[in-house]
């Protein structure tokens, strides 16, 4: 055994890149692309030094140069490209936004982005591809080879958001007859394979999927095995017209790493696999958490321009509801003239309504999409949305009840608050419920129409209710 | 080539299983277990009914058979488990809520535990154990295998959510010096492997993580060709003790599919693959959405006192801001009294600047999670949130100062409150940026903070400056 060394080497960092060794640091601490060579990249790009520029990015992943080219300045980026020439690997541009993607495309010339999309996969050349205008799109389409212009053309056939429009198209697909020993010959005598697979795909004759093999089983088995004996029949193949949403609940399901991907007839047409995957789940988490906060799918580099359009629509849904609101109290003056007290306690009994249904409203939008919602708990979590809503209602019914009590010095006031508040929690419980559950049922999307509707009724109850039993018991 | 088939065959569905052809369908189409399934299930768990347990779910993959433990009674999952015996795969237990998983082992005899653990990777095996109390684990570890009984307890010793927690130690490694032809060898010749692989390792005499080679690299080489030819040098290994997130993140960030987790020593322990750290990515995005609205990590499936308790503690902090908010109006109730329009309307300004500031502060805390936001385009952000704040300000003061203008009858009131909208929407754009970020760099989790801040913030602000300017203006 060799001497234990004792510090951590560079080789064992989470940070470490595919940079070559040398003084320039690629990555901060925090992962951030670090100021020193920020500004070499910057300088290199601005003198136009090629050489430089490929010393500096030429070796680095692709994820890496993504990272480069969105923190460079926007007017740096497609030289930024041109520069690396062939070095430049365009799978990168799959990585950044779309705003920064078709910029760059726009700006380089057409044989350069011909040239870098013929070394991509199908699925990532489609990646690239979609967002262009049609114009773009057709002239790039030409230029390629007519293989690689099938291939992606019959993905983009498939609609968005489609299985068949995020595969890739090259795979291996063998018969089932065959041996082990003849499969991997054949794949060693291939010359296009795609750049990582993890399992091959069985075909029958007509070229419908029998069944696939994971790699590691074909490495394990001696060479007159025959591929049906190692094979699982069992796979968990998707049509090419499923909703990507689906698939990658699948690919979580059954913690797959790659699928095969068929079309109405049976037949073998794509693979997905689970790095796309990854990116569908965590948009799905992401979407409803903003649609829950009336954000659309902003970024943080977007426009002010399209920050303040995105934000506007749903600034003025609150700001009718807020009205209505308003409007419930207006039918109160009367009582608040007479009693100021009650204008100051007011926004507290909505507020806490308002709470407690996003904090019910949230849970059942999540359980709706991982679907831990169904028909068999849903009456059983209805009870105690509603449960939870009442007992919490009694708890601080008793804590502001004593506290405007002790406050105004009325009694009165603090049993009236404390009713209201009960009243409020529960209809919270309720409705941050029911709400979510009814817009499922009507197939509008929960976590984009939910809070609006919760909201309202907790301010329309909350006020109605306090500012009623106010009116009756103490200024009637 | 065979004749097309018009409709879709069986085996094209999302939705398909590992279950046997037979009458009985086990998932409808919303991928839910049918009713019928889960009667003829519960009848034969409650019945003993061995034999009709295994028939029914003794082919299941460990996926289908987790979702039946958790749609079945309580009192029915151990005798299921029991029953299916050999058939049962204990990583089924991974897939569902602690909850179920401690009462399921904890019913079970001993034996039967330490047998079912006997067959799982190590990762899946310390994934069970490490939710049981310190007894019950030693009991269970006592009896496994001693290699087991190690590779379990090095796990256990890294703290929880780290990559040693997390990674299994069950590995392929070689020389480099090694052909592959000598590499498929070994592999065909070993009989304890893990279940799925998709690289091995290649290390140096002191076990030191020298790269990596992807399967599908070793079946396109010639026999011949020596390993230190075809491995990557440059994979990303990540050290045992860190964080599973920023582990998550790498994966994310190279689109990796395994990796290798060495000590600091840089000596190989075990290999993270991807189905966990799809879990991990889930888990953060969730995580946030949950802390932004006031809950804790609760299931659908929690018990009333503990969803009481969880939810009780971000009210009790909601009462408080709104406690606060109330006071800032009583400052005012002199001009409340003697103009109840003021009671009416202060509910808009405060609730707009509250929804304003809740669409930054989301953008920002996912910016902050996912390190969108950094050193260089932190000022750019502040600045933009700013003036989306001011222009939605702009343009809601114009709206809301007609309509207060129109419905009271009084232009000043509409200047009043067009103008207190401005100052708390700017505000709002503010506080939804720069509190998620001091929070940030105090270390303190944004999204589970910045709620109570923010609408603190505007709510105070919002009532102090519509009813200041009133009191000002108009009942001075």
């Amino acid at each position: 055994m060799a001497e234990e060394e004792p510090t951590a080497p560079e080789g064992a960092d989470v940070l470490e890149t595919d940079a070559p060794e040398e003084e320039l640091r690629f990555r901060d601490e925090d992962g951030a692309i670090t100021r020193e060579f920020y500004d070499a990249i910057t300088a290199a790009v601005e003198a136009r030094d090629a050489e430089q520029v490929r010393a500096l990015a030429g070796d680095l992943h692709e994820a890496d140069a993504a990272d480069i080219l969105v923190a460079l300045h926007a007017d740096d980026r497609a030289p930024f490209v041109s520069l690396l020439g062939k070095d430049f690997d365009f799978a990168a541009l799959t990585e950044v936004d779309e705003q920064i993607r078709v910029a760059v495309l726009e700006e380089l010339p057409t044989e350069v982005v011909v040239e870098g999309m013929r070394e991509l996969d199908s699925d990532d050349a489609v990646y690239i591809l979609e967002d262009l205008d049609e114009a773009a799109k057709a002239e790039i389409l030409e230029q390629l080879p007519i293989p690689d212009r099938l291939s992606i053309q019959r993905s983009l056939d498939y609609p968005e958001e489609t299985a068949g429009r995020r595969m890739q198209t090259d795979f291996i697909a063998v018969a089932s007859f065959w041996t082990v020993g003849q499969t991997i010959d054949f794949l060693r005598n291939q010359s296009e394979l795609p750049d990582d697979f993890y399992e091959i795909f069985v075909i029958d004759p007509a070229f419908r999927l029998a069944g696939t093999v994971p790699l590691n089983k074909i490495l394990r088995a001696k060479r007159q095995t025959r591929i049906a004996d190692v094979m699982n029949e069992t796979s968990h193949p998707v049509l090419a017209t499923e909703d990507q949403e689906e698939v990658a609940r699948l690919f979580e399901r059954y913690n797959l790493v790659s699928t095969a991907v068929v079309d109405e007839g049976g037949r073998l047409v794509g693979v997905l696999t689970i790095d796309d995957m990854v990116d569908v789940m965590k948009q799905e988490a992401e979407e409803d958490l903003r649609a829950l906060a009336g954000v659309g799918d902003e970024e943080i580099s977007d426009s002010v321009t399209d920050t303040v359009r995105s934000r506007f629509i749903w600034l003025l849904v609150n700001l009718a509801t807020a009205i209505l609101a308003s409007m419930v109290i207006s039918l109160f003056d009367g009582a608040i003239s007479k009693m100021v007290a009650l204008a100051v306690l007011m926004p507290i009994v909505a507020s806490m309504g308002g709470n407690a249904g996003s904090q019910t409203m949230t849970v059942a939008v999540r359980a709706l999409a991982t679907r831990e919602i169904d028909r068999r708990n849903m009456v059983r979590t209805i009870v105690r949305e509603t449960t939870v809503g009442a007992i919490n209602g009694v708890l601080f019914a008793v804590l502001i009840g004593i506290a405007a009590g002790l406050w105004f010095e009325d009694v009165l006031l603090g049993v009236i608050i404390g009713a209201a508040l009960i009243i409020n929690l529960v209809v919270a419980g309720l409705a941050g419920i029911l709400i979510p559950l009814a817009l499922d049922r009507l197939e509008i999307d929960p976590a984009v129409a939910s809070s609006v509707f919760v909201t309202t009724v907790t301010d329309v109850v909350g006020f109605s209710a306090f500012l009623g039993l106010a009116t009756w018991f103490l200024t009637g």
